[in-house]
């Protein structure tokens, strides 16, 4: 440990898609806890497309991120100073955190990290926040029953990997939308979804969906937005339900895009369509965390991570998640185990 | 009676904007009913915007009306001969009957009128399928809260109206547009309404719904769509509730109609919006029928119908539907209780 931190600011906010220019590193001293925190040295940071939202300013779920502040995210790190009972140092924990070397966290807003479940820096994914979304999501918007067909869009990411899973379990049929072959050639071959569509190399998204999701769309799982939801729309069944959990492809957007009116699709098959924030769900984050646990832990829940290593590549860690450079869940590697 | 019967059939499909050439006065004999059925002679029938959808190919939620078909829809009328016990010659009854003088309508698929609770053209409004789909949509999609702003476009049709009062009866907030000033004024003079703002004359529907629902819409009942939809989308609150019922603006669309992208903002808001279709709750029709009639005849519910005398002129009041001139339900007087 030495005296010196770095993290990241917020330099200015981006218009349109984001550049290495909204960001700024800045060299601190390692920060004190204050009764009842906890100092951590971060070994991994996450880095989540959520997180453009915070760079514009206005009110949103999250709050704004302000020039010149810190910029704030999952982390998982390690204790190395404690002014609270109830960790000692050299336990892992997760919480929220600046995205630097160092951080404190309160005590009573971090969890702690069991590495004999899994990686660590499976607690910034499946066993985070985007496993949690995955599962209410599914669970409590989708509503899958046996023998439907779930649809996801930005399958081989952090969310997307999960729900395609949960749904398998769930005994539905499961097609999921991603940008490479290697990410469709997982889904199918490493999470067993039923079908998988390249969306960068297929043209006719309906035609695609036809051959892969025979029946219709009884769950549409939305991570993207954009011309694959488009698709997706002409294609759901009586009652479906369509949890919108992100529009990856609408955050860089500076003007409100436009596309095809979807409201006259929803009366004749009377679909239900429902934004998805994972934090009204808190109050059951608990029964998630057990039941995702379990299922990591008996090897039944498959899980990727993609690690850029080196605090000083966070940035470039986030903007790719835009190019969905990542496969499972974007990480950074901040720290190892040795504390380097 | 004489031994001559007209009715309405389809023509041609209509390509965008319907006009008369879409229908044809054939004449044919009076039909004769089979046992089980009766013979009404109609009093009045219904045109309904729905009905634009069954005039193009294609299946969808009701099947579509082929080229050379008698027109079909809600009717009241009066029995004149009866191959039932149900029904005795006099009767006045409510069902679905063909376009024309005379319709055979079983007798298990019809329901009485009762002209001591209102006059038998509210069978067609507000004690028919309209008044069930405001009476649904509106508590099992909507669902209202009291404190709620609850927002109708198509406010001062057969459904809307009906909406917005049954939402001041469960102590919302109640915002309607609508299209001349005679319908905005009914609504706030008539109906009590909270406020009402005539879309044609309103530059600025934000800015309008910014005054008309300061605190936000928690509900919205569309019956409309278009940018009268784009707007109150703006201003959804948290949680709230979108029940699309009709979307008018679009149905003579012959493209995919554009507009802004709307699954972005249901996110920080956890919105959900769902299709209705009335026919979903048929199992609980009775309760709706004996609930709007207690109100009906108690004054609790107020309801207007737009007369448009003579089968002959039944394809202009249809298609008057399409440019507003109907104030509450529309329907055609095809006979009166002389006969004639």
């Amino acid at each position: 440990m030495t005296n010196t931190n770095r993290e990241w600011l917020l330099a200015a906010r981006p218009e349109g898609e984001p550049d290495t220019d909204s960001f700024e590193l800045r060299e601190t001293d390692v920060p004190t806890p204050d009764p009842g925190e906890l100092l951590v040295q971060t070994r991994f940071l996450s880095v989540d497309p959520y997180m453009r939202g915070r760079m514009r300013e206005g009110e949103s779920y999250a709050d704004p991120w302000n020039v010149g502040d810190a910029l704030k995210g999952g982390i998982v790190g390690e204790v190395v100073e404690t002014a609270s009972d109830a960790y000692d140092a050299g336990d892992l924990v997760t919480g929220e955190g600046t995205w630097g070397d160092y951080a404190t966290l309160d005590a009573d807003d971090v969890a702690p990290v069991d590495p004999a479940v899994a990686d660590p820096e499976a607690y910034l994914g499946v066993l985070g926040m985007p496993g949690r979304t995955a599962y209410f999501g599914l669970l409590e918007v989708g509503r899958p029953k046996p023998g439907d067909t779930v649809v996801v869009s930005g399958a081989a990411g952090a969310v997307g990997s999960v729900v395609g899973q949960i749904a398998k379990r769930n005994g539905c049929r499961v097609v999921g939308f991603a940008g490479t072959d290697e990410k469709t050639d997982w889904l199918t071959d490493g999470l067993d979804f039923d079908a998988a569509i390249n969306y960068k190399t297929t043209d006719d998204y309906r035609a695609a969906l036809d051959a892969a999701a025979p029946d219709g769309v009884d769950v549409y799982f939305d991570n993207v937005g954009g011309p694959i939801t488009d698709a997706v729309f002409t294609r759901l069944n009586l009652d479906a339900r369509v949890a919108v959990c992100g529009q990856i492809a609408h955050y860089n957007d500076e003007e409100v895009p436009t596309g095809p009116r979807k409201l006259p699709q929803l009366i004749p098959v009377r679909a239900s369509v429902e934004g998805l924030l994972v934090g009204d769900f808190a109050t059951r984050f608990g029964e998630a965390s057990e039941q995702l646990g379990q299922w990591v832990a008996t090897g039944d829940l498959r899980h990727r991570e993609t690690v850029v290593e080196g605090l000083e590549n966070a940035p470039d860690a986030f903007l790719g998640l835009f190019s969905g450079d990542n496969i499972g869940k974007q990480v950074v590697r901040v720290s190892s185990a040795d504390g380097e």
